[in-house]
């Protein structure tokens, strides 16, 4: 099958490769797949991941073992980590933390820029009618959004910023609006500031200083720079509550006191549940016409990962 | 009245000073004062502070406003913080997070360090007879210690470990063991780790490593250093709990994707109840004998600090 491969950091190419090894999963033929912010820093050496990238991806089932014959044709998305099913863990169906887990495309699993990939039955969710190939890309990222609201109580009163106006930045921003409305995106790139606003969101600058008594009851920091942090950090209030989804490669220097003098709490937050995603896709509330820069083929890989580093969302169209 | 007062960071000298403003607050003749590890911080510049420092005390109300003439003759020990009353802060009844507070010793108020204090008459708590002076200094740590309880529901099967044998990390675990005895002091100093041993703490090298299926469900940083964060991430288990207490001057590189990864919880902690924490003392749950490594009076200061900075708690003796 066709495929991209990361050789080594920095270095990925469009190669002839087996179809992955499939023994007791589902085999996908991959429809499309999203370029995401992880893609790009596993590109810089993030994780060590060598082989194939992608863990956004929509598809269809041609082969499952025969407990899953049914879901053979089936047109689906897939959660990204499988574990290993014995572990503590798995026991109690968190999957996300097995420590021999593998994740697809980020860790010992072959991922979704390709022809095909392999997941376990289980991961898969069918993908309704009332959601097009484009949008079922997105769900994998509207379920990490989604994950947010498992993790805190999130007030309806509450002052959020999402700071961060990339892709990412453009859902979770749409996802915490459908339980927070006062919520305020805040960037630093003028073009990507009024896609937000042309999706309903308020605005404002990441760089501007914000007053002690203006600030935010809830940061999401998914800016994927070493630097979130700091920044959530600046924005919240005394006793607020900081989420972080940015993963990238490498330390940044941390003046951690302010937590500790401002008791702030910070929630490191990932994956999340495919079902409330897949609804808020299908029912309009988080709309993502607006964040696709590109669709493009496998062969135009190059031009396709330079415009995610530049813009919003590139899809492979495989 | 004497005093020892920094001047700039670095120095601290005996002085001759006037007995600070006390109006509409109560004035304190100070008995015996600790130095804590923020006291070390701030010698090195930490908050930025000039003046007394000092927090932790404890000492006999010598006036007080007419509302309030009969803590006059009383023995005290004071909460630090005091706010403008006005702010949403100060209504919530939260005067720790007021903008415009002051901090005994440590923001734009006159500390423990000298022969006089002022403060609020409400941040007073009487010391009961039960209470030695030598324990009622410890009871400004020991509330602190006690403010965990107040931000996270700790599981009495919960394992805990905490990071640091100073006189704080010997202070949080045995605050810690009254809920969860399952709990372990990290350190790096075989003294302190005997004296943890002898209140009947179960103890370990911080710098060993710990298998990835005997990390801790909470971790308490108590180090006071930069490297604290780091290595608390590096014991605790996905999504478990890192409670943060170490304030210092200066940045620390941090790697944040595990956070992200492992989806753990950071929470930032500072001062404590104090009524709780005098009953742990009265009960004797808490001992504070095996901590003190020296007792001086304000004109062997430089001595004072110097035992400070390499051992457990030193008092002053005012």
């Amino acid at each position: 099958m066709k495929a991209l491969v990361v050789s080594s950091p920095g270095t990925l190419s469009l190669q002839d490769i087996p179809v992955p090894a499939h023994a007791g999963e589902c085999l996908i033929r991959v429809r499309f797949a999203g370029i995401c912010g992880t893609d790009l820093q596993i590109l810089e050496g993030y994780a060590g991941f060598t082989g194939v990238p992608g863990h956004e991806f929509v598809g269809t089932v041609e082969a499952a073992p025969d407990d899953d014959a049914a879901l053979v044709g089936k047109r689906v998305v897939g959660e990204i980590n499988a574990g290993c099913g014995v572990c503590r863990w798995c026991r109690e169906g968190e999957k996300e933390h097995c420590i021999s887990r593998s994740v697809l495309g980020i860790r010992d699993r072959s991922g979704a820029f390709a022809e095909y990939l392999a997941l376990p039955a289980k991961n898969l969710h069918e993908v309704p009618d009332a959601v097009t190939d484009e949008q079922a890309v997105f769900v994998e990222p509207v379920a990490a959004a989604c994950r947010i609201f498992e993790q805190i109580t999130l007030d309806p009163a509450a002052r959020v910023a999402v700071i961060g106006d990339g892709r990412m930045g453009l859902l979770v921003a749409q996802v915490i609006k459908t339980v927070a409305p006062n919520v305020t995106l805040l960037g630093r790139h003028r073009e990507k500031l009024e896609v937000a606003a042309s999706l309903g969101l308020a605005t404002a600058r990441s760089d501007a200083p914000v007053d002690q008594s203006d600030r935010y009851d809830v940061v999401v920091d998914v800016t994927g720079r070493p630097s979130g942090l700091t920044t959530a950090l600046a924005v919240v209030r005394p006793r607020g509550t900081v989420i972080l989804k940015s993963t990238f490669h490498g330390e940044a220097p941390v003046e951690s006191w302010p937590i500790v003098v401002d008791e702030v709490t910070i929630v490191g937050s990932r994956c999340g549940p495919f079902a409330p995603a897949i609804a808020l896709l299908a029912s309009g509330a988080v709309k993502i016409d607006p964040l696709i820069s590109l669709v493009a083929p496998l062969s135009e890989h190059q031009k396709a990962f330079a415009v995610a580093r530049q813009s919003l969302k590139v899809l492979l169209r495989i």
